[in-house]
């Protein structure tokens, strides 16, 4: 019955936006959050209390469990002296009870600044956004739809290292069909110039034909292939994700790529550069050796996630207006 | 084995009082009460950061989840720069391993200056109370028992709209056998001179005779009514509630009345006034229809929602001796 | 396939140290907690805000669900203005998706300054400080192996009624075979000269022989006795834990020895001292009667509680920096 609007565009005014796609963000959108997060990491780093989101309170309304986002927000939300009202498994509550997500969200405004939502199905950010009257709503992943911070944070990290986002050569890896996060992070590279990404898996996993059709036209060059011997030498990133066995119809199948879609210190040592970044969304589950990790290329257990934080004390900062 | 002890009245002084139910709160009370939940909504809407509670742990203790109430009174607290700690679900915890309720208490007056208690049993808010020794206890709904602050929000939305407590026309409408929300709203405006009650419901969820007879010997005017038609015109609002299909032995019976007890903008042309509100203790599935919500009248959403947590500020501020 | 590191002991400096076991601390080292301690409790007491732990986050990691804990370590960060981030079952999130403790707690390490773990597994705290690269992490219960500041909460309440931790005479009851906070704090009086140990329990519940002869070993003078009748005159300490009946192989066992493990006011009467001080490390299931609970000696209710969240204050102040 929602009728679904359209995105709002950022045009560089953050103040009160709903963040629900990367498909909001201009270039110069991401240079502006990217810039204040740097100003951000030295307020976390520093560790001297900052008071920036002081007298606000921020609602995490989390409809399905998660450790990592819902950390990595209330980590960034108190690095800057905000509130935090956190809601996790809302399943047994008033939505048990019959409400609409429409209330709740009306609810919810009425009591705080601004409200984070995860939810398992997609469009239920939209669907809380449309609701809202007062307060801006972040999409922190609407089942296989978007993770729009998650991209930011990617975004942020390749940035961090290469001080650019277009003419970057990257890989992503795994599963490419259902990795909700990086369709969010190639969305992201898909607003700037003379990027060529290497999408590796295998075939019953390749990015949906409606996905390579819709980044193919914004310009992105996609390259798939099946076999890590053709991930070109010195990509600027690695991008991996995991390839579930469930996902094959037989066993057979999955036996044959099993081995492509891991990440060696000797696939390192094969096919990774001296400046290749080591990237995943966590968690993982045995697609990058453990052997790995100390590399100082490895930068799913550091810069990710420090900057998955910074980029959302920017964030909030912007959307909240103390920036 | 726990005595019960006799409500203690507030008698205009808060500090370190029990909130258990409305009954303890004299007009004068609930007059300095409101008074300050009128300067709580000024700290709230400028959002100017607060410090009234700072050094103060409140300790929300919910043996069954709520996310109304939980999240009003987290923001409260934290709007007046308090501390909160989080119980929800208490169920799997010291209580599982079969500690008393009285040793619960004990042990986290330890670490609060006050505890917010909910619980499915009635008497629960009021045994807790016996058992502290330190910090006050505040009832934040006892099952079929009383929800105090549900109570004082109706009221300061009443109060804020019309300027008064007495001298008021009211319909309440839905379940009335049921309703604890409801019961302490009428509880506390029996407080008050002249005020008459329109209450509309099936036969089968009246108010209890028990209640009627304590509510009218209090000086309420109480009219019971079966028929949406006899709702008075221009009454100074209508507080409604849901009528449970399963409370009905027979569906027929049920099919009979459905469509007397729901607000649509028909019926609010038909017998609202244009300074009638429109109020419902939330949350609703369908007994006020969606398109209602927009009318200024329709406080449910907005008003009450927002004054929830000013009183719950007002009051928490008057308890700790900090107002 | 991780390697457990030696234990690395305080040396009367705390920054940054993993606090595992009560074998990392001297007697200086306690000392010099203690003395702290007892400012917290200056702070807590006279309620006025500290802004000590300001702008530090710690994260509570809580596998298996607890109250007391939980709730003492939240109250002590919030005391002095701490922010924390709280994750009470963490079963359901990223570890149900298979991710290992170590990564977790790389994540969560890059979100906060210190990390308090409490877990169902032994041995869970020192996995998780090897894992660590950036924060301390604090030992809240590793199944029954230790539960570290439940032992110092102990010494802590000892401490503050005898001024000293040598020299005591103590009784230790129930179930001393499985009781981890017990162990904890038999080994830090194992670290004071000239205390001896009466040790009441049951055969089948009797300290397993390793316990034994590694803390007489470094020490300790332990009595080994089966009726209530041997213990000493005017001890300085009863410390009661639960006798769970489905510890014994036959139901007539239990009954012969039920009596002797209950603490009465006939019990106390007949053998306690006028200084003898009753902790219990609770909850308690009946195994300390009700009445006791107004003795101005029993302190299981009282200051064991406070000082828990007291000592937990000048620990995190210390580990911190910010003492």
């Amino acid at each position: 019955m929602t009728e679904i609007s359209p995105l709002e565009k950022i045009n560089s005014n953050f103040k009160n936006k709903d963040i629900l796609s990367l498909d909001q963000f201009s270039p110069s959108d991401l240079k502006k959050l990217f810039t204040l997060t740097k100003k951000m990491k030295t307020i976390a780093v520093n560790a001297k209390p900052s008071d920036i989101l002081k007298g606000t309170i921020t609602i995490l309304l989390f409809f399905e469990p998660s450790s990592r986002t819902f950390g990595s927000f209330s980590a960034a939300i108190q690095q800057l002296g905000g509130s935090v009202i956190a809601f996790q498994g809302m399943g047994n509550s008033s939505a048990a009870k019959g409400e609409t997500l429409e209330d709740t969200i009306r609810v919810f405004e009425g009591y705080s600044d601004a409200i984070v939502i995860r939810h398992s199905e997609v469009g239920t950010a939209q669907k809380a956004a449309n609701a809202a009257t007062l307060v801006p709503i972040i999409n922190a992943g609407d089942g296989i739809g978007e993770h729009p911070t998650q991209g930011l944070l990617d975004m942020a990290t390749i940035y961090e290292k290469h001080g650019r986002l277009d003419n970057l050569t990257g890989v992503f890896a795994g599963d490419l069909l259902n990795g909700r996060t990086l369709h969010s992070t190639i969305r992201g590279l898909s607003l700037f110039k003379n990027n060529t990404l290497y999408l590796l898996s295998p075939k019953q996993l390749q990015l949906s034909r409606e996905h390579y059709n819709e980044f193919t036209q914004r310009g992105l060059k996609l390259i798939e292939i099946t076999n890590e011997k053709d991930i070109p030498a010195n990509a600027d990133f690695w991008y991996w994700t995991r390839v579930q066995k469930e996902r094959f119809k037989s066993l057979a199948d999955y036996e044959k790529v099993k081995n492509k879609f891991i990440v060696t210190k000797k696939l390192m040592k094969e096919r990774a550069g001296k400046e290749t970044i080591i990237m995943h969304p966590l968690p993982r589950v045995g697609e990058i050796e453990s052997d790995v990790d100390d590399d100082r290329r490895a930068v799913y257990l550091r810069n990710q996630i420090r900057n998955g934080m910074y980029v959302r004390m920017a964030l909030l900062a912007l959307i909240l207006g103390k920036a």
